[in-house]
């Protein structure tokens, strides 16, 4: 059976990345068919798994440089049907694409407003005459280039390829570790792995209600790898917190664990017990 | 003299509302005269006051809806020289501005993704047939209308007053409570409050590290309002923690508070130590 898999697309983006990484690692280790489909939108991507439209989804949750994905996590929390399956994490290499031959010529480029500020410096050092101007996907920036002359974009080398633009100058992060963080996410199915995620929200007006939140974990030696605050969007000043820890739901301690927060939280979600897939940058296709 | 304030531009802005407010404020309160300053992005109204261009700037720092705006933490974490002096809160209340007279005739919205977010169930419900197109911000929203016939703008009161464009609908947010936080920030100049913002990071992969700096506040009785995390932008999975605490500075236990906090984090940054000053929505002058 074909597992159908949804991703933030188009062909050509980060994500679509992951996703044909992930399909080739489930071919390879599963002997699983996958067939990948691009959605508009992280809302629509995830939208397409809890519609069982698509068995999986693929989203990015955590960029290095950026922080969280706050749309990725705010989903999760309310579409109580997915659950985490897997998290991937890719390096991020940016390359600059143009037709033109020469970069000093260049006036503008184009990319994704992230894309753009992972690469600030190198643009400021390299092209310091050209207007960085932000486009919805790096994919979209490529379309830009064959109707405007003496223009670039930032995009991955997928999506050189795919389109055919030359590539003029390679990894141009400004930071060498630049990584992302994606969630393979699915139905309530049974996984698990050495990774949990959870959301809760505490007692509103309670001092020290994280601090006993995280102490549940600390005096048992979980390791917290992880927290995210978002807001309640009740009231400024209430929070949901997001946390990831090392253990798996199973054990013992982690059940206790589980079962002591109980006490600790108004409402405890927990988003799936999984395992980390380091993926490589090339398409393994 | 006159105190030049930056501020979040353009002119009818939720920021320009928040800063003529406080400016209202200046001069009810101290009789100070003030002379305020739009600038197109948070980055440049920053920089404006660190290089002393401006006295003070004005800029959001978190929504009741969309949480954190993650540009304005990195950047007092970035620029050492500047420091919260006050922090204003403002009732976020949006309009659907049109020329038209039916609204059923409206195909298009335009507005900055965060409001049209803010509005997508009153859109869903009342202009199904119209489609969200986010602009750069909620002025340049209302710049599309002229040229446009059956379209509409999500904006503020001013704007509407100040671009002279009829409301057609009024309090169209989805949710109630919708409020944003700013924060007046000003070169190192002593100010004290009842509110303390600080920055740290703590050492690397040392479990319990985060409980730790939570317990030195919360065996105080030193109440957490707010912790957020922000990537280090070093690797994947190191974060810079930044906290909302309840408390005067210049108090013995928030100085011994202080003092413990040392020996728990690598860096610490106070952001500054002011109160919280809660705004009207409408325009005050």
């Amino acid at each position: 059976m074909t597992i159908k898999i949804a991703y933030l697309g188009p062909a050509g983006t980060y994500t679509e990345n992951a996703a044909l990484n992930y399909s080739h690692w489930l071919a390879q280790k599963r002997q699983e068919e996958t067939q990948l489909s691009p959605y508009p939108s992280i809302s629509q991507t995830l939208h397409a798994v809890a519609d069982r439209q698509c068995d999986l989804g693929v989203v990015p949750v955590e960029n290095s440089i950026q922080g969280s994905v706050a749309i990725t996590l705010d989903l999760v929390w309310e579409l109580n049907s997915l659950k985490i399956q897997r998290a991937l994490v890719l390096p991020i290499r940016h390359y600059l694409l143009s037709y033109g031959d020469n970069i000093d010529d260049i006036t503008r480029v184009y990319s994704h407003p992230q894309a753009l500020a992972q690469c600030q410096k190198w643009l400021e050092k390299h092209l310091p005459q050209a207007e960085p101007i932000a486009m919805n996907s790096t994919t979209e920036a490529i379309a830009q280039l064959r109707a405007h002359p003496h223009t670039a974009a930032i995009s991955s080398q997928r999506a050189a390829q795919l389109y055919d633009v030359p590539i003029v100058a390679e990894n141009i992060q400004d930071y060498p570790d630049n990584a992302t963080r994606f969630w393979v996410l699915g139905p309530n199915l049974e996984s698990y792995g050495d990774q949990l995620s959870l959301g809760c929200s505490v007692p509103v007006n309670c001092p020290g209600a994280l601090v006993e939140l995280l102490q549940v974990f600390a005096q048992r030696k979980i390791n917290l790898t992880r927290i995210e605050s978002r807001p309640t969007k009740r009231s400024l000043g209430e929070y949901l917190f997001f946390l990831d820890l090392a253990g798996d739901l199973r054990s013992l301690e982690m059940q206790a664990a589980i079962g002591e927060l109980k006490h600790h939280t108004e409402v405890l979600k927990i988003f799936g017990n999984y395992h980390i897939l380091s993926l490589q940058d090339c398409p393994s296709s």
